[in-house]
């Protein structure tokens, strides 16, 4: 064996226990948020602790640099696996970004987060950005040390979006999001005047919980969730999660007077399960065994939700067999009323509740105030002004009160800037992945209408699914659709669909 | 700070992170068991083998070494806590046996045990002992080899003994196995003889599996089960698990045509429970938060199950619940017919279907044989005609075939020998305990009756559980009682309720 051959082993070894360690990590999250007795909870963390701080010393080890070094040279860069270049390069850069925070400062980074975390429940609770004003500007702060630590390219901010997203800038974020806005916000006014606007009270009439967990364990078996490599729980904010990809959770929530919250939740879960239960079996215990970016993860959740779930031809197949687990709340409701009805669209203050057409301009909102932050054009002690007058403009509507304004989401008190574009994009990658397979699949809509969904699923795990994190999203996006970016595909699928629901 | 004080911080701290390890491994076992994806399996299995080689490493690390030897000068014993110092006796105690073992022995019994296991079970299939007892030849002969690395005092099977029930020796063993034997077989021949057998045909009726496990619930919660701290779940083989005080979880498993499996089962576990969920919170994070043994931990489990699950009392105050969930199946029974069915006592072949009369007798033909194999009296080819012999001397039954016989427990398979010895403890302790427990508690019947299980529970707590590891079995045994292990108590009670239920 030469001495990088002997490397390459030590450093996938190294690579698979850090998955090891992750994947304990991802049960226990899995059971805090399944069921997990609130008195252990306490110890509970303690473990996390425990391992997660391993994990991290593991990515920043003497022997980890030493592997870098090694596997980084251009004679060992023509000797190793593709998987192993990949897991190297995912390395490297963790390792260069863990290591240019001084000790010291991540540590008191650390527990800013988690004080944060806490004062913005508090501060949601009471609906009062000003007690958490202290913690954003102090998490605003520590993160604009790090962008100087880790260096920027163009745009500060640029610097944050590149963990979620890589490759995807404020330039490329700027244009498409202009692009998008200038064509939803006119949708949004024309369907806010539109006469036709459809009935939806039948929406809201009670459905038991068990058989809407029935109806949803239907729906997960329809679309391609394979239950030997994953089940359904129980939780109260739903979540997928891939532990490997012979185990991948989902989890949904029943509203009894809403079934919508657990149905369209069921299938947005199932399109991220879908991509890491068919991850190739080959990138188990590195790196790369996970889908490659938020955005691309999005995409898949967004594919299933808004073409498979809130299509006609799904419900032309499906609606019978809703109204067979339903308590007859859909006896007097035609198919295409019943089809508007759950493609409503009005405008909302939330934007977990909001629809497919206004949630794009919710993430905008959030966008334009972390690039201001990040390139001091904007103080934190202004936020809840600039927030509403944003929400106004875009969306038409105004906040009353800060819980339901700029404190609605946690993210910011885990100092996840950056984080909110990857939604939008999901919105956008989708549109234009179901472009490109409309060119392999053509009968598209016949195949949802008959359930033939496992052309659909082969075709994403083909393209997607499989590669992991082999390929970064761009490349992905270019390498299905042959182009870079394009909201273009999300404003005509837009246009013409609501053009339909409230017959423009 | 001191060295002393400084080495005692960093041991503390040292196992702190192993019982992380050992949580985290604990709920990933807990997982497996009751309802991970069977795709998921074989990457778990990875997952448990790097966190579990992680703690063998930090239990016979240098620093350990270090440790043990820094702590346990007289110097040091004067300064530490009395909970670092039963900790490093702990630690020490683990050393030294995972140490006198050569490494490559050590790799080759772990091989062994996993293969045996696979070898047992299809043996068990085909119940045929002859492709089992080549790995179990090896497991004794490994065996027999650590005893002499370890050294032994008095009988070469102490050792072994030592490690489920420190201080339980074979000198112990032989006098109190002898006088139950004494006691106990006549007994069982004097029931076969009985004229009075309790009619037991109306417990196999059907009793759905939803209703079950209400009652289950309705029970934990009576026997004091703090639901806050643990779950109830479902699983092929029930057990109790301490991931730490606040969350100890316990499983059932529903028989639709014999409630009795789940009811007991439950009780069986919850008095496991219990113990676990009482734990003072000052040993958490050391190796002393679980149970001190084996045998105290099963005299819990069959305290509950036997002294209050299966006693009058409780069903004087429960047989009427019981009824409400059930489907009518006990309308014509009365108490005392109901009574003296579910203690119904007869000889059988199996030991975990045994009732507890009979159970010890199991017990007692595995450590004769255990006993005689590690002396060289026994060889390892003659065990099912030995096996088959004893089951006739004891019980008056004799298995037709190898899976009803020697093959029927998994723990030779996984070299668990003196082990099984813990579980007849368990009845004899739980015996001495319930006497102990009436000098304090006399109106004991009436508190069941009553439902006042808590002042039960906490005597129990005050006792036994919130000493975790800081009593060893025996010095626990003699600070309740006022004597060591005596079968006479076990004896007593067993002819006074046998003679009640069938009228002797």
């Amino acid at each position: 064996m030469t001495m990088i051959q002997d490397t390459e082993k030590k450093f996938l070894d190294h690579v698979k226990k850090m998955a090891a360690y992750n994947e304990a990590l991802g049960l226990m999250y899995w059971d805090l948020r399944t069921g997990a007795p609130k008195n252990g909870i306490e110890q509970r963390s303690e473990v996390l602790g425990v391992l997660s701080s391993e994990v991290f010393a593991m990515s920043t080890s003497d022997e980890m640099a030493s592997y870098i070094e090694v596997l980084s040279t251009p004679e060992a860069q023509e000797q190793i696996s593709e998987i192993t270049k990949m897991s190297v390069r995912e390395c490297k850069k963790d390792y260069e970004k863990n290591k240019k925070i001084p000790a010291i400062e991540y540590r008191e980074y650390v527990i800013l987060q988690s004080k944060a975390e806490s004062a913005w429940e508090q501060a949601k609770a009471e609906s009062d950005f000003s007690a958490f004003q202290p913690y954003l500007e102090k998490l605003v702060e520590f993160n604009k040390k790090f962008i100087n630590y880790w260096g920027y390219e163009g745009n500060k901010y640029n610097t944050l979006l590149d963990d979620y997203e890589p490759g995807v800038t404020v330039e490329i974020l700027d244009k498409v999001f202009g692009q998008l806005r200038e064509s939803i916000v006119p949708l949004v006014q024309r369907i806010a005047a539109s006469e036709h606007k459809p009935v939806t009270d039948f929406l809201f009439q009670p459905f038991p919980k068990d058989k809407q967990k029935d109806f949803s364990l239907a729906v997960l078996k329809e679309l391609g969730y394979n239950f030997d490599s994953g089940r359904l729980d129980e939780t109260v904010h739903p979540f997928a999660t891939g532990l490997n990809p012979g185990d991948v959770r989902v989890t949904t929530k029943y509203d009894e007077n809403d079934f919508r919250t657990a149905v369209f939740g069921t299938i947005h879960e199932c399109g991220h399960a879908l991509y890491e239960q068919n991850i190739s079996p080959e990138l188990i215990g590195t790196p790369l065994c996970g889908g490659t970016s938020m955005g691309i993860h999005e995409s898949q959740s967004l594919f299933y939700e808004n073409f498979v779930g809130r299509d006609f031809h799904f419900w032309k197949r499906n609606y019978s067999v809703l109204k067979e687990y339903a308590n007859g709340q859909f006896d007097n409701v035609s198919l295409e009323d019943y089809y508007r009805a759950i493609n409503e669209s009005k405008p909302s203050l939330i934007r977990i509740e909001a629809d497919e057409l206004t949630y794009s301009l919710h993430v905008m909102v959030r966008y334009e105030i972390e690039k201001g932050l990040f390139n001091d054009e904007i103080e934190v002690k202004d936020l809840p002004e600039i927030w509403n007058n944003k929400m106004e403009e875009y969306l038409g509507v105004r906040p009353d009160n800060d819980a339901q304004g700029v404190l609605q989401d946690v993210h910011w008190s885990g100092g996840a800037f950056g984080y909110f574009p990857s939604y939008a994009l999901g919105y956008m990658y989708a549109a234009q992945i179901k472009e490109a397979m409309l060119k392999d699949l053509p009968h598209y809509d016949q195949l949802v209408e008959e359930g033939n969904l496992i052309q659909i699923r082969e075709w994403l795990t083909e393209k997607i699914h499989r590669h992991g994190g082999m390929k970064k999203p761009l490349e992905i996006l270019n390498d299905v659709t042959g182009e870079g970016l394009n909201a273009q595909h999300l404003i005509n699928y837009l246009e013409k669909k609501y053009a339909e629901v409230y017959k423009l």
